[in-house]
């Protein structure tokens, strides 16, 4: 296992010029987001990241959690890493003020959000369902449920957890059978519930379970689910952690990958019924759940790129010394690093491109964020809100996880039989990653919602509204100059092309016929992923151009981004051409076989 | 872990239609392979595989092989289903009959294969190292070796190895180490090798190592290595399995998957040197290497097709039972298996598209073996040598193990939350499946290959024979009438055309440019792959066109055929064209970044 370095120069590039960061710290609550903050920020994470986090990942692949007598025991060093985060004030980072948070930028937390992933993404998976819990509890909590309980999961101190499927109940959350019953002001929750992330553990004093429940004669369906809280320990009066609830871990999954993260079947009111807090109102439970979910969206599109930026240091690390082979076309009879040959290289190249336009899209979109939130002009919030933030965030999950699995695949291809040898670590990040394209709404969920309601519900306008930022882009890279400006023009007009007619046929097809425009929602994502991508590198591209005869500026670093952005413009965009037919012409003949000839 | 029923009607299909087995039988020696014969032995293959090997893949995978004490223990059941298949016969199908072989054609033994490594791939290994052991043995092995060994190996009594890679020679064989000291008209071994696939188990009643080792005084690299047949047991005067050897398997490699065959670190020669018998002349020892690796590559392609073919029926299952949403469109508040949803039908189809290319490629190319063998006339002979069997070896070891890693990818995928959860058994299919791109020469290795030796060295005229094999089926798809058709038409006119233009940019840059050719290796084998899966899939639909009408026929098979067909030039097909721009232009931009700059 090598280790890892937070790609902070990249990260800074990346926040500054194509998520905005400048011009989200003039937003009004961003004032405290200068350079000098977020820079420190980012060192600051990247020491936490590299020297704990990063040593515990494949010890903990190995240990895995264990479950024993009904307490879930971490792999050795968790629970003291956990600690030492929640110290370091790290999970406060994007939170409101009100209640112990710093109010900074979501666009800043996703940069720290990446090193944690990077550095082990079964640490970072409890942080990570923890924030969606927080989010509920901000945006639908009573004040005193607020005052009970957000201060110590905006720390950390207590961990929050999600509650939502159940074995019949997968994609289709509202078959949940989890029940509620009134017990005076509180409710008696019973039912099981399964993949329950960090459902119990011994990194936080106190797990808040945020549980999906159907309460007595409510309507079947999503339309009937209540959301309650549901403290491992209640809290007495004054707050601290006390009495047993009557819930418990009853097994834990033996997965793939994420192996240190235990994921727990939790079983709730197998005797009193455990007690729970109903958070709003009857019903509107997975209403309340949209509210967190983009952001969980868009933080399982971060682990995508965090597990992508994780292998590519790998496979590039070993590549420079692993010496196999010639060098082609000379004499010398030495052998010479694997780096040497270029189809080693067309595979670095690959994951560094794929990793950096994930990257691009994924800040960028979590920009957004904070735009729809802070900026003062209804109109740019409305506009960050739909064109940008709903339309990518579906785009950001899905396409980000599979590049994140696919880059983690050449990963293990760069290291040849080591690669396949567990010790290596290249095939934990391979395991690790492929929950990512599942959880949280998987690839093919996000594609539905992308087309649905992202874009047929807006009649077309946000995709619209992208293909005029790219072709606007175009016009820039037009007057470019140099090879990668070149290639840039050429790729991104083919793919700006294939989007417009895709999402053409999408807009013609999908009235008439939804089983047809469902069954290229697929490759429409893809397509719209890998121009988005692609335009976004050629916007860094264009800056870094601008830059490069800055005398302080860091020339290599610049040259670098704009040859992984011809790269990319020649090397991948094509694959949206490959989409877009796809989609278009794949849709009707995906259905043309009978499921039974299948 | 679903059941794995071997899909004998599409085996029989492909061998007919498109490898050609009936015209094979008519070659001198293969005349046995009559349609009754092919028949039999692909149902009785498909019992054993079905009912014997499937059922202890997963429990294989969970136990693994263990060392102890130099002993490595398989785990159970293994031992006895070896036995089962060496009393049936089977491991004698293709093998020369001189030493108990009985001479059917590779074209059928592949399918055979193909059972062995979809049911259990971790046991069909076994059989696989030992082909290769049997191949170089009859193509070079004196006559009283062959006497000696032969007939043991060909029954499966004794199982052979290849004993190739050292920690610094991978896929630069020529660094191997391993010493050869002659001694009498013998040899002493010393050395140590690495992923000795079935080093050493308890299946067989001998383990005869085939060993690459360096004589005194050898020339560097590859031309100084020659070949030596190591046994473990050395056999007495009667050839029965006697003394000891100096070898011992030291450890077993931790994996990823194939967790139950055993990968071997193995030691010769740690007392008093092991004893070993020269194969052929000195130095000549890579050259015979290369007599089997052919034969080797292909075999792995087919477990490419192996485990995409057994990913597709656990996927297809599960979308089949798993209740979840409703119907797209529909009133009915029931929910729906899930193979109604349109992104899984898309999922399915691709896997389904995907396996059934994979499948039609390396049973054509296979087929040429048998004809480079037996056809009379010796111009027939060196075209399927050269302008098939040597030009698309690579592309089945490649891109078909490719497509197996796609497609078990895919089949966690529909599997959702389960596909990651290890008693599902589709997580072991993609860990299983992540070895093939790299052993057996990495895959791109075998894109050098295909470029270098397969394509300039005879001037490109594969490549452009492959062409116009492609356009003398594309006048006859022009002619068929329906929606299959049409697409075919149009997907294979532009990725024929893609392929040509590639083809003419290898011509041009190859000898000028070699760095960048190579670069542009792996897609151009991508591309090489999925034109020539469309085009035997064309081949396969316009037989079932003709075949439909007649009324013993099975139409919805055939109706399957064309349908799948159709999927594939519409969905796949336009890849080729991505991965032509991408070798044409992404060659120059893969090396446009330094080294040192990654």
């Amino acid at each position: 296992m090598s280790d890892y370095r937070a790609p902070i120069d990249e990260m800074r590039f990346v926040l500054q010029e194509i998520a905005g960061l400048a011009d989200i710290a003039t937003l009004p609550g961003y004032e405290e987001a200068t350079p000098d903050l977020v820079d420190a920020i980012l060192e600051e994470a990247g020491k936490l990241a590299a020297e704990e986090l990063a040593p515990l990942n494949q010890p903990g692949d190995i240990a895995g959690s264990q479950l024993e007598n009904g307490v879930v025991r971490t792999p050795d060093g968790f629970a003291a890493a956990y600690r030492h985060y929640v110290d370091g004030g790290w999970n406060a980072l994007p939170f409101d003020k009100d209640h112990g948070g710093q109010g900074l930028p979501w666009s800043l937390a996703v940069a720290v959000q990446e090193m944690w992933n990077a550095a082990n993404m079964s640490f970072a998976l409890c942080p990570l369902l923890n924030q969606g819990a927080v989010e509920l509890l901000q945006a639908h909590g009573s004040p005193e449920q607020k005052e009970r309980y957000l201060a110590k999961m905006i720390s950390g101190q207590w961990s929050g957890t999600m509650n939502l499927t159940e074995p019949q109940a997968g994609s289709d959350v509202g078959a949940a059978r989890t029940r509620a019953e009134p017990d005076g002001d509180r409710w008696r929750i019973r039912g099981q519930k399964i993949y329950i992330t960090y459902g119990e553990h011994d990194m936080s004093e106190n797990v808040i379970h945020m549980v999906l429940a159907r309460t007595p004669d409510a309507p079947v369906g999503t339309k009937g689910l209540s959301l309650f809280l549901v403290p491992k320990l209640l809290p007495d009066a004054e707050g601290n952690p006390a009495e047993r609830n009557d819930l418990r871990c009853v097994s834990l999954e033996h997965k793939l990958g994420i192996k240190a993260s235990p994921t727990c079947v939790m079983s709730f009111g197998d005797s009193e019924g455990a007690i729970g807090f109903l958070i709003g109102e009857e019903n509107r439970g997975m209403e309340y759940m949209f509210t967190m979910m983009n952001n969980a969206r868009l933080s399982v599109g971060i682990q995508g790129v965090a597990i992508a930026e994780r292998a590519y240091q790998q496979a590039l690390s070993y590549a420079r010394d692993r010496l196999q082979g010639r060098e082609m076309g000379s004499r010398d009879p030495d052998s010479v690093p694997i780096i040497r040959h270029p189809d080693v290289r067309r595979m670095l190249m690959t994951m560094r491109a794929q990793t950096e336009a994930a990257r691009a899209l994924a800040y960028f979109t979590t920009a957004s964020l904070d735009r729809a939130k802070a900026d003062p002009d209804p109109e740019v919030r409305r506009h960050q809100s739909v064109d940008v933030l709903e339309l990518l965030t579906p785009v950001v999950k899905a396409w980000c996880t599979d590049i994140g699995c696919e880059v983690a695949s050449i990963g293990i291809q760069i290291h040849g039989g080591m690669g396949f040898i567990e010790e290596t670590g290249a095939a934990q990040h391979y395991r690790d990653a492929r929950i990512t394209p599942i959880y949280e709404g998987t690839n093919g969920i996000q594609a539905l919602d992308l087309i649905a309601r992202k874009i047929m519900r807006h009649e077309g306008k946000p995709a619209l509204r992208l293909l005029e930022e790219v072709r606007a882009t175009q016009a820039k890279v037009g007057q470019a100059k140099g090879a990668a400006f070149s290639a840039l023009r050429r790729g991104l007009d083919e793919a700006a092309d294939a989007f417009e007619q895709a999402t053409g046929w999408l807009m013609e097809t999908f009235p008439e016929r939804p089983q047809e425009a469902a069954a290229g929602a697929t490759p429409y994502l893809r397509l719209t992923g890998t121009l988005a991508g692609g335009w976004l590198l050629a916007r860094g591209a264009l800056a870094a151009a601008e830059q490069i005869d800055d005398p302080d500026s860091d020339t290599a670093f610049l040259e670098a981004k704009i040859a992984t952005a011809r790269f990319y413009a020649d090397s991948i965009l094509p694959e949206a051409v490959a989409a877009a037919a796809a989609a278009i012409r794949g849709s009707a003949s995906t259905l043309a076989l009978e499921e039974d000839a299948l």
